[in-house]
């Protein structure tokens, strides 16, 4: 990625903090040994009017994909420990609203390489379930709890 | 109004960009000899549970005011002529997916003073209607045309 300039890191964290979303999932992997996989990313929204705007931000982060949804919006994700982490650690210092949930996506990062046993890997799916309540997202169908279940039969 | 940093200017536009408003507005004034006014105004918005943060908006910002709405969202607003100018001119450089509203209201802004006979109000009324489109707000109640039939009558 990109070493942003400090105005583009000023910018890009006011814009995120304002329509940004940093985010953590757990998705089904039935060819996981652990069944799950932690996700990590990081969007960016905005109406397809303005999709200029979303190839901007890709020229200056170089990862990350753009699709156009149906409902007339853009979305640019980004996507992947690395990719994030070194965005994040970017922006750190000049992220301000979002802050609790770029230290959180940080940590998960950090711990994801030693997550291999059952035990370890469940304690950072709770730490996923913290995303539910900073993003105010609605009631996710995959959950710590549902790792938790699984893991066990 | 304080004069900015380099780094908070850029990160103002960039949530300005994200999740904030550049306006203008026909409001109807029966003590106007015109009948009516022009408003400008920038707003930011935010879930009231992140209120802290709009207040340190105010105090880099000075002018404005902050007001719980009772959707569970805050909204911070500044109004007038002057502090509108002052904030703009300053973010006029780092702001990329609102320029055209913020050159919009710059132009209104430096009109409004010649705007005193009904013609030359009635010009600048028909620039504030082009804020429907740009904002993709919905249908305003005072349009241009409002003005025109009062003031014909």
């Amino acid at each position: 990625m990109n070493k942003l300039s400090e105005a583009t890191k000023y910018y890009i964290a006011g814009f995120l903090d304002g329509d940004g979303c940093i985010n953590a999932q757990i998705v089904k992997r039935d060819d996981y040994k652990l069944k799950f996989q932690i996700k990590v990313y990081v969007s960016f929204y905005q109406k397809t009017k303005h999709h200029w705007f979303l190839i901007w931000l890709q020229k200056n982060l170089e990862y990350g994909s753009i699709r156009k949804r149906n409902d007339g919006m853009s979305e640019y994700t980004i996507t992947g420990p690395d990719p994030v982490q070194n965005l994040l650690k970017q922006l750190e210092p000049m992220v301000r609203i979002k802050k609790p949930q770029l230290k959180l996506v940080l940590q998960i990062i950090k711990e994801l390489p030693k997550a291999k046993d059952p035990q370890t890997f469940l304690a950072l799916c709770e730490s996923v379930d913290r995303f539910e309540q900073l993003n105010f997202s609605k009631k996710r169908k995959i959950n710590s709890e549902t790792v938790r279940s699984i893991l066990k039969s």
